[in-house]
Parts: structure tokens; C-alpha cells; sequence
């Protein structure tokens, strides 16, 4: 099937000449129209606006539009194929938003891979945007950007690639939990990769009040003994992570553990190791399309639960599920930044879906498509902003 | 009927929150359609540009999309407002781009008013458009934005401030001659203002023909004998204009010539100063909304033809009759550039548009809403595309 996908999508996007279209909301059919959609009518509210920027959240596209920006760097499994190539990314990434959450999107596609001149760009075109959407941007430059981008910037930034999947993986295990009777401040979490994603996985399990995280990169486990020889991110992990300072690698990291988190690569994750786990054994494979170990093999080695990024089986970790209602909720609320305390909002909106009826091992998180899933997230998240008011 | 206008444009902005939308071409309903509109089907899209950059001419919205970009310098007539102030403009402007052209247009506003980081930003963006269209830059700064985009960026990059007026007046300019029987090389035409607009004006006259320019600025008739005194933009315009190096004011330059246009300021041109020129003297007067004269004052005066910007009087110099068919006809033949050459072609164009039959001295310039202009505009444009091929 995903042969025939790939040549649908070829074909579409021939047909179509790119997935968005960008059309007024005000009907210029005479002379009277042209004059209230441009001049001399449109200085009014040019003027307004001059007078108290704020209206822009009003009276302008700003109110509703996010920029999806990338530089190419790190296009899906592609890797660092450059702007133009990464547009098709951007315009899929734009038709979710506008389909799940009512969010209009715009791609802008960078030709520079500089990280400084990226950070001074997204800051210019700010005004513009009620939102900024990072995608596809390679580690480790995608740390710097999103962060100083988040300090310079008075609109969200968000670097999706890093936060999405944490997010949806975070819902996953809230309710994954509730299935296996442990608390989040007992278990003993696994996360096996330590690039973008696997960074901010682990960041969201600890600031959702896990204590035991282990991170594995292709070195071995994260550990703060080696602090020296570590990359700057990976020695700010090692530092909230590992706290029996184990070593060793990733099968020794599992003796013991609850919750494997793959974020790594097809295949790594070996049958025997989950027999090494505690009871009731999680397991998120979200290596894509491949992931680390096939559902069917690892419930037969033992797994209680598990969830991959695909479609096709039960339990798909899907950024769909968040993103679009994260910005939704953060337009709404016309928030400043995206909060660790709003993501972690979205992600027990995102559990929330799932009643306690219906929650089983195979049933842990929502369908993309069920119907009011960016409602409740964008919720959440505004109700999170909301609370921070004043403080 | 002006102020009225603006109430409604208010409170259109206020209901609309902008005016612009940006939607999927492609429905998302099923996990089929997710697969093809993003991972993994749309990874054959990247791939394939990936390969051959210039596929995304044909399978992204590079296809059919223009920036529309502003750093808010010289928004209309409210000057240097600032980047979130600019956002209605621009949407106006997408708006008309989608109605008159079927061109998908994006407002990019810069928090930036720096010539090195504006022309930075705009290369880094252009490779997710298919052309660039400056708006509401302040001179002489916009020069050198323009002049160096062009020369840079390998997509069409076109002030419409400067040249948008500029071809629609050379059109009316076109149509005038024919009915005062005169041609191009023989007029004598005072260009009044020196600003982006009065020296795109000239430029394009003196392309198509003219041989006797004279511009006329605050301090008085341009000219090359004081080339020294004047700024760089001037100095360069002396040199092509003003060949019988007449010195003196406004009213020494009219002596005797066939054409006034004014770029400049309200009520500038007395009545009694027509009387100065030659036999039916044709009179372009685009301060907006006061211009240069009334058309009555003007006719009364002995004035023979005169336009104005304004739609309630007959021959409005409308841009809005350019620039939609121009980037149309630039985006069909995937043009480099926006040449003289096309914008000269583009002049005709808008002028083929009256037939001689129903020419007249009240029926210079098709209006905004005849159908068919921006086609005409763009045929004529892609058409000089490809003359110039291989040249």
C-alpha cells in the first residue's frame, strides 16, 4: 500500500500543483468593494492597528495563521534535502492544520541553513504570524533555534518534530498507567534515542513528574559520570535522567524497567530484552515506518501494551493528535510561548478522549479522525495559559 | 462616501479577522487520505524535487503563489506605520491578486527596516514562491531592495509602488496619442514628483520611446547640470532626461509640453498653467485622493484628457489593472525576471483593451472590473517571456 500511496501523492500534487490554496474571505465584485477591501478603505484599519498593535490580533490573518517553517534540513526520513524539496512536507503539514483545528497555515521554506540568520529571519516575519510552527529542522541546531526563538520572539514557537510525538507519546502513557495500576513517579522509563525527539520525551516525562528516566543513545545509556565527553544537550539529560547512574546499553538500561520508548531505529529492540522488563511491560516502537520491534512479536515476548507511529496497527502515536490543537488553544488563549504545563495540558486532553470504558490495551489513545480531538486539546491548553494569567 | 468605506472596512476586519484564508486542495477524511497528504505518500513529492529542483514548479505551491512583502515603511498614505500596521494592506493586495488573477498570495510583514536584512530575508524565503512582490517600501531604499532582489533571487521580484502606476499610466499614455494624434518620440511630458513612482514613471516612458522627459521635483526641474547637489537616484535620471536642460519650476517645464503627470501632491498644477502647453494637452493627475486637479478645473482649463487615481472620474489609473496580470503572465511562463520589456508588453496589453471604436477622450483605460484584463496582461506578458527566450 505505501507504494500505491507514494504514486497517489506524486499524482496529486501534478494535478493540484501543490495542496494549498489561499483565498479571500471578502467577495471585490465592483467599485465599492475594491474600495473597502483596499484603498482608501483598508487605511482605516491600517490606522487602528498603527495606533495599538494588539488589533492585529483582531482586525488582521494574524489572528488565525501559523507559519510552518523548515530549511530542509531534516525532511521526514529524507534527511537534509533542502528547501524547495521540503515544500510538499510543509503543505501537508499546513492542509492537518486547517482540517483538524480550523488553523490557517502558511509554509515558508528557508534557503539557509544558518542558524543564526534562521533565528534572525523567523523573528522578522513574526509580525506577520500569530504562530510559528518549526519543522524538519536537524539536531542539534534545532535546540538553539527553537529556544532563543522562543525567548525573542511575543508570538509561540514550536518546534513540532521535538515536541509532537512527546506529547502523544506522554497521553499514551497516562493512560497506559491507569491500564497497569503504576503511578508515573514509580515507573521506570526506557527512552531509547537521544536526538531531538528522544530529548523531549524525556523532558516531558519529567516534567510531568516522572523520576526514573534513562536515556540510550547508540553509546550507551546517558550518564552524568561522562558529562565531559558529551554533546551539550546530551550532558543537560544526563544531569535530570539516570539517577542510579547506570551504564551499559540498552539491554541493561531494560532489566528492571516498565516502559520501553522507542525513538530510534527499526529493529533494535530484541524480543528476549522485553523478558527482562517489570510486569506488564510498555512498549512505544515509534521508529517509522519500521519500528523497533513489530507489535506482534513483542506481545508474544511479553508486552502488555503497545503503541507504534503506524496507522495499521492498534495504538498509533500520532503528532496529529497534538499539534493542531496545541496552536489552536495557544491562538485562542493568544498566548505568548507554549508552555511545558500547556503541553502537558494537551497531552492529558489527548488521554482524556479515551473514557475508562473504553481504554484497553489495545485502545490507549484516540484515532486521528475522531471527531473533536483538537477541541478538547486546544481546551486544555488555553485553559492552561488561562491559569497562568498573572502569575 | 469615503468615510463610509472605512467604517465597513473596520468592520469587515473586525467580523472576517482579516480577510485572507488558506485551505487544502485536497480532502483529508480517512487515514488513506492522511497517508497521501502527508507521511509516507508525500515523501515521493520531496523526493522527486529533491532530484530536480525545478519540479516544484510543477508539484508545489511555488506553482502559483506570490509573497506579497512589506516592511511597513510607506503604507499608502500613512507613511512609515510599521510591520503589524501593513498586514491589512497586504491582504487587500492578496485579495485582489486571487480575484482579478487566480494568483495565490501569502502578506509577509518584516519587523526589520534594514536594506542588507530585508534583501537577506526575502532571498532565504524564495524558494517557497514563485514570485515576490514588494509593497510599501520607502524610497530610495526601496531601489536597492528591488535592484539587488532582482539581480539575486532567480524568481520575478517587482515594486509594485514604482512600476504598477507607472505601466498603467504609460497605457493611458498609449490610447491618449492616438486620439491627439502625436507619437511617443515627439511629446514633450513633464513628470511631476521625484519620488519611486514619478522616476518609475519616466523610466518606463523613456523605454517605450520617449525622447522628451522632464521631472520635475519639489526643488524644480531636474537636471543634469546639478548633478552634483542631487541624490544618486536623480543624479541618474538627469542624465536620460530633460535634454534641452530647461531649468525653472513646475511652470517652465509645462511651456510648451503635451503631457503632465503627476506623482506628487494634492492641487499642485493650476488651472492657468494648462493654457502654458501645447495643443490638447493630456493631463495624469495621481495624488490620491486629491489630486493634482480636478478633472473639471482641468477640462475647463483647456485640458484636452485627463486621468486621476480616483474611481469616480472617468480614465482611473488603476493599478490594480497591472499587477495582477503580470505576475499571472510571470508565473505562467515561469519568468527570471519582470523585464521592462514585459512590463512595456503589459502597457500594451491594458491598452489593447479599448478598441478604437469605442476610444475617447473620457475612455482611456479599461476598468477594474472589465473582464478579461488581467488574461490580456498576462498573455502579453508571457508572450514578450518568450520572444525573449534564447536571446
Amino acid at each position: 500500500m505505501s507504494r500505491d500511496v507514494r504514486e497517489i501523492a506524486l499524482e496529486q500534487a501534478k494535478q493540484n500543483g501543490g495542496k494549498l490554496e489561499v483565498v479571500s474571505k471578502v467577495s471585490i465584485e465592483n467599485k465599492q468593494d475594491l474600495s473597502i477591501a483596499y484603498t482608501p478603505g483598508v487605511a482605516a484599519v491600517s490606522s487602528a492597528i498603527a495606533e495599538d498593535k494588539n488589533l492585529a490580533y483582531e482586525l488582521t490573518t494574524k489572528k488565525n495563521t501559523v507559519a510552518v517553517v523548515s530549511d530542509g534540513s531534516a525532511v521526514l526520513g529524507l534527511g537534509n534535502i533542502g528547501a524547495e524539496a521540503a515544500m510538499p512536507v510543509m503543505e501537508g503539514k499546513s492542509a492537518l492544520f486547517k482540517r483538524f483545528a480550523g488553523v490557517d497555515s502558511v509554509p515558508i521554506v528557508l534557503d539557509t541553513q544558518d542558524t543564526e540568520e534562521i533565528i534572525q529571519i523567523v523573528k522578522a516575519i513574526a509580525p506577520t504570524f500569530g504562530g510559528i510552527n518549526l519543522e524538519d529542522i536537524s539536531a542539534p541546531r534545532c535546540f538553539e533555534i527553537e529556544q532563543r526563538l522562543i525567548e525573542e520572539c511575543d508570538i509561540p514557537v514550536f518546534h513540532d518534530d521535538q515536541h509532537g510525538t512527546a506529547i502523544v507519546v506522554l497521553a499514551a502513557l497516562f493512560n497506559s498507567l491507569k491500564l497497569i495500576g503504576k503511578s508515573i513517579d514509580e515507573v521506570q522509563i526506557v527512552v531509547n534515542g537521544g536526538g531531538s525527539a528522544g530529548l523531549s520525551v524525556t523532558r516531558k516525562f519529567l516534567a510531568a513528574g516522572a523520576k526514573n528516566v534513562m536515556v540510550v543513545d547508540k553509546v550507551g545509556i546517558i550518564n552524568e559520570q561522562d558529562s565531559d565527553q558529551l554533546p551539550p544537550h546530551h550532558a543537560e539529560i544526563a544531569k535530570l535522567t539516570n539517577r542510579e547512574k547506570r551504564s551499559g546499553t540498552l539491554v541493561d538500561a531494560l532489566q528492571g524497567a516498565d516502559v520501553f520508548v522507542g525513538v530510534s531505529a527499526p529493529g533494535v529492540l530484541k524480543p528476549e530484552w522485553i523478558q527482562r522488563m517489570a510486569d506488564k511491560p510498555v512498549i512505544f516502537a515509534m521508529a517509522n515506518p519500521t519500528p523497533e520491534i513489530f507489535p506482534d512479536e513483542a506481545l508474544e515476548a511479553g508486552a502488555y501494551i503497545v503503541g507504534t507511529g503506524r496507522s495499521d496497527f492498534p495504538n498509533q502515536i500520532n503528532n496529529v493528535l497534538a499539534f493542531p490543537g496545541i496552536f489552536r488553544g495557544a491562538l485562542d488563549a493568544r498566548a505568548k510561548k507554549i508552555t511545558v504545563d500547556m503541553q502537558i495540558a494537551a497531552a492529558r486532553g489527548i488521554a482524556s478522549l479515551i473514557t475508562d470504558e473504553d481504554l484497553s490495551t489495545t485502545n490507549i489513545i484516540p484515532d486521528a479522525f475522531q471527531p473533536g480531538v483538537a477541541q478538547v486539546v486546544a481546551e486544555a491548553v488555553s485553559d492552561a495559559v488561562l491559569e497562568k494569567v498573572g502569575v
